[in-house]
């Protein structure tokens, strides 16, 4: 039980994997390549908002933090859809009591920091990861700024060094590892909405913001400070994108025609376009997670960094890491049955997200504007609320519903899918009638001869 | 018309690539990682023959020496397929006179180091890349004993440094550059069937000889010497695999009961098991192939390394050079209008060529023993020559029609599919009577309302 474990990167999914490790009796020192973030701004420009929901609080709450959390976050209950005529349209995320919480990514990382620390965890920063050996699960780091190299043993190594992950690069220079990076034709950039005079919002509180356009949206979450962070998710190139959007004036027409309700709202509209980075969206997949011999293991963004549509990045890393202790338990701490055992869980979970979030960027920018897709919407609600055990709204699946899988959610997501469109076109007189007598009557035949959902669980 | 030009990597495609700019007055340089092959033996353990094929040749008739290589070549008309009882069964590629040409990797390679030497292509050995600016298409390479570095600038750097390619890699780090490798669980190990006593061929010279065996198959191609080369695809784990195959006795034991009518001929063949090595298979994709700037592009296997099962590698890189000095005559020498020409013409022949050459493993191995496919192709082939302006086997236009996209193939090859299924099935009483007065004339009322093909040819 007092095996040593290296982490590599101190993010957030490396933070809270070192405190669960360091909770059970293991010797864990995380290695990170960046400075402590809690002595030095070093978010700028990032976006730093993420929303928190079921999946991410119960690793929290398994790592007993869940509350210190919850504290500082928002929740948001819904959608507010804002159309160009700056009309807002609400739809809920869920039942009523269920939201996601916008927490703010750099204080989130403060917290975890601090809780590693008071855990005892061994926190080193400013060291790069520039070798691993995966048979002895021995890493080489080297300090930033004077070069010099330190060498750390361990028993178990994990690269919990995001997207660009270092360890992943390591592991790619092994026969028969798996890999791709996609990237998507939309980029993103950073905007902000700052407080009211008096300190209050000037949109609501406890609704995640969507512009949708069909090719492109600017997004808002809301911030303790009474501010909103806006996120314009946009082609790089062709037209509209960034790449026409190259003069202050340019963008001030975009902006106009295209968000005119939120331009009022934004004082540093043109400062912040022109200063802040264009950034990329990427999937990386990989394959395997785990190394022969058992000694490294990939998790979080490392193993499977997916596009921010589904709200599910930062979620699915932490799963990775409920689930790994999970598997720890269940092997009795047995570390090669567990890591096994870990990727035969998570590798399909991690594929099934990342195409989930793939599919919401659509979702998001393009359907939530659409008539049908709201009513279908409204459709499922009533449904699930009559059919609870028959019926569970894929946005529920993979926001509310912890314990199912994310491949479970889409295999469930995809049978809806038809089941939905069969009764949207079997409705008498249209989906508009579903609420009338003959149209209750037509879903009801539908869902009464329908059996119970059946969905593994973990 | 004297731009420089450094081409990263002195195997087939980065030579005969040399040898066309050259012809064309370019000033080459070819820097190659390892050392001159004409003067040391480094091809051990490697597959090393290849299938040179229509498009092939059409490159190498656009640079001069496609009779100097098809004199050291040897031509195999059909497939060989053994079964376990030894019957042997022959299957044409494609009409009288057609046929694939099997030549050795390395001496091809030797003729055309040569050939690119005669052109006045400057040939730098023993020197890798380690970096490129995509900039300024300057790149430096080290030398691999002395560690000694050399700055090479030009105006276009091809990178035609193969599948595990450094300028990829390069690339790489660059934003927005997606990229795929991935393996099959398959892999290969090279074995050998000498020449008879008296220097002859003990099994058909002109064939490529298979002994597929559903989950795996071996096959052997003819040497100028007599000899075959031999090649295992089998799977790395499970059963059955190479990892079972770890003994002397476990080999013989398994060659004894699956290719009995090898082993006689194979007289190295355990020696050869347990020395020569278990080598993987990988496809990688990626893009774009040229930088921003257009300064940078990659070629052949850096591109698009496929695997080996439709004998498309080495062609589909020579056609990635014939299309380039295409695409530079139609645009007069501009290289930054030729290689986004390039890129659109052989992006989408790569991706092809690699789905196509995955498709094929499964007909090589598994579909060459089955009675219904093999009668498919009998009808294909009749009805190829009745009505050879509506239908063309696939196999025929990837291999024997140099002048049509494999993206066109393969598009023109599912339509194909469903035809075929159409007549299996609709053929009165089976395909079996294909070529009864009924068959004939069922066959020939679904031809004779086709249209002609129409296929985009370049």
């Amino acid at each position: 039980m007092n095996e040593r474990i290296t982490v590599v990167g101190a993010g957030l999914v490396g933070c809270l994997l070192s405190v669960m490790l360091a909770k059970r009796g293991y010797r864990v020192t995380l290695v990170e390549r960046r400075s402590d973030i809690r002595s030095a701004a070093i978010y700028g420009g990032r976006s730093i908002n993420l929303a928190m929901s079921d999946r991410g609080l119960a690793a929290l709450d398994e790592a007993g933090i869940k509350d210190a959390i919850l504290k500082v976050a928002i929740p948001m209950s819904g959608r507010m859809m804002h159309s160009t005529d700056g009309h807002q349209t609400y739809q809920p995320y869920g039942a009523e009591g269920q939201a996601i919480n916008s927490v703010s990514r750099g204080e989130l990382n403060k917290v975890l920091l601090s809780c590693a620390e008071e855990c005892g965890v061994s926190i080193v920063f400013d060291h790069r990861c520039v070798d691993v050996d995966t048979a002895t699960a021995t890493a080489v780091f080297e300090h930033s700024t004077t070069g010099e190299q330190r060498t750390v043993q361990a028993d178990v190594l994990f690269g919990a060094d995001g997207a660009y992950s270092a360890v992943r690069d390591r592991l790619m220079r092994q026969d028969r590892f798996d890999y791709s990076q996609t990237y998507l034709a939309h980029g993103y950039k950073e905007l902000h909405i700052p407080p009211a005079a008096d300190g209050g919002f000037v949109l609501d509180k406890n609704s995640l913001h969507i512009w949708p356009r069909h090719s492109y949206m600017m997004i808002a979450l809301p911030n303790l400070d009474g501010s909103f962070t806006c996120t314009l998710f946009f082609a790089h190139k062709g037209s509209p994108s960034f790449a026409e959007l190259t003069s202050r004036d340019a963008v001030e027409q975009f902006f106009n025609e295209q968000f005119p309700d939120a331009v009022p709202l934004m004082p540093t509209l043109l400062d912040d376009f022109m200063t802040n980075p264009e950034s990329s969206l990427v999937t990386v997949r990989c394959a395997p997670w785990v190394t022969a011999g058992e000694k490294v293991a990939l998790i979080g963004d490392a193993a499977h960094a997916i596009v921010p549509f589904y709200g599910q990045g930062m979620n699915a890393g932490f799963e990775d890491c409920r689930i790994l202790m999970l598997c720890l338990d269940a092997e009795n701490g047995d570390w090669p049955r567990t890591l096994r055992r870990y990727e035969s869980m998570r590798k399909p979970a991690g594929d099934a997200i990342a195409d989930l979030a793939l599919d919401n960027f659509i979702e998001m920018r393009d359907k939530v504007a659409d008539e049908r897709f709201l009513l279908r919407k409204k459709i499922e609600g009533w449904i699930h609320a009559h059919y609870p055990t028959k019926f569970i709204p894929l946005y529920t699946l993979v926001t509310f519903s912890p314990h199912v899988p994310y491949h479970e959610a889409l295999r469930v997501g995809r049978a809806q899918d038809v089941l939905m469109e069969r009764i949207m076109t079997t409705v008498p007189g249209g989906p508009e009638c579903w609420n009338s007598e003959g149209g209750l009557a037509a879903i009801k035949a539908i869902m009464d001869e329908l059996p119970t959902l059946a969905m593994e669980h973990q």
